[in-house]
């Protein structure tokens, strides 16, 4: 690991329980959010904190979320509002020689930041930016957005600099001396699958499935 | 639907984008906190949202949150903490015949409220409900905490009486003209999977795999 992997980019970007998980590279980073459909974005309402979950996408070094345009956060961000967001992926369940040492392996990534609203020029190119991220090859399959279907949706842009991932991967880290214990331990996996597609029952009939359906990938 | 079931149990508890795919009830509620291995939990510190993936068990109308007594929530909660805590599960990729139209199908559940640090002499029963909320019998196979291992642990526990689900599901929601399109529509699922146990090397050798392991599955 570089030094430049091994140090955070603020000092609230430090993760201090558990640091020999901490990733602060930008390909780790990457990677965890690209496999993401769904983020845990956390704002401040009257002191009160929300944390919603949203579709998103990565367009290099920033993240777009978007929303509907009456929401209270994206009608907030017009003025930048502070945010977190946090996208887990569990892999399984560590099943530990002690209850201590019982644990899940994961992957997630932490943003801190100041959140914007894209501007209305750019709110096109965002939007086929988070399709594409989510389902590469529907932007262009599918009727574009009308100007009522604009404006009812906002981008907001969250920049990557204060961004931290967190990876436990393995067998269980149990006490030295509990391994003569006679105590099964180990990994039960869990994957997140991808299916075969279901037509909308109201497709026209024989309408061919598309490749970017039949194929499903990610970007 | 009953009328308890239609209506959120407090103002700020109420879905407003789509409130058509918002559930109140407890049924809902506590099928989508079951299911999840993972949640995001939501808290201000110094004015700044923070959201972090944790573990949780659910025990009645409580949500049970453990964590390291060192980390900041956890030391705020004694005095109690206001917090935001939400499960969220993907289930498909919905591929509608408008850009506007393409969703995500998914269950969550987010929970408003004053989380509080269960008392000492609580916790190893709180402990016990989380751990067998994850791996139901892996509390009774594994060495039990010892006094050090208890007083690095912190539970809080978070009352599920401001709590909503909102819940997508089916094919993509067009619009009427839309459906007349030559455009295939239609949903990718996507499924959590539960794999075959991988054993930790340093098992003993010929240690048998137990069944609550072999036959995993959630409370």
């Amino acid at each position: 690991m570089s030094a430049t992997d091994s140090e955070p980019p603020s000092d609230r970007t430090r993760i201090r329980r558990n640091p020999s998980r901490a990733k602060y590279d930008r390909e780790t980073i990457n990677a965890i959010l690209d496999e993401g459909f769904i983020g845990h974005l956390g704002f401040v309402i009257d002191g009160q904190p929300c944390v919603i979950p949203t579709g998103y996408g990565r367009v290099g070094d920033e993240l777009l979320i978007h929303g509907s345009s009456g929401s209270r956060v994206m009608r907030r961000a017009g003025e930048g509002i502070d945010v977190c967001f946090s996208v887990t992926h569990v892999d399984g369940i560590v099943v530990a020689r002690s209850v201590f040492h019982q644990s899940i392996n994961y992957r997630s990534v932490v943003v801190l930041g100041r959140a914007m609203r894209v501007a209305e020029a750019e709110k096109l190119d965002a939007l086929a930016a988070i399709s594409e991220r989510l389902t590469p090859g529907s932007w262009d399959a599918a009727r574009k957005p009308d100007k009522k279907e604009l404006a009812a949706t906002s981008v907001i842009r969250l920049s990557l600099a204060e961004a931290s991932a967190k990876v436990r991967t393995g067998p269980p880290a149990d006490d030295e001396e509990d391994y003569a214990l006679p105590i099964w331990a180990g990994v039960i996996p869990t994957t997140f699958a991808i299916g075969s597609p279901v037509p909308d029952p109201r497709n026209i009939p024989g309408i061919p499935t598309p490749d970017f359906v039949k194929n499903y990938r990610r970007a």
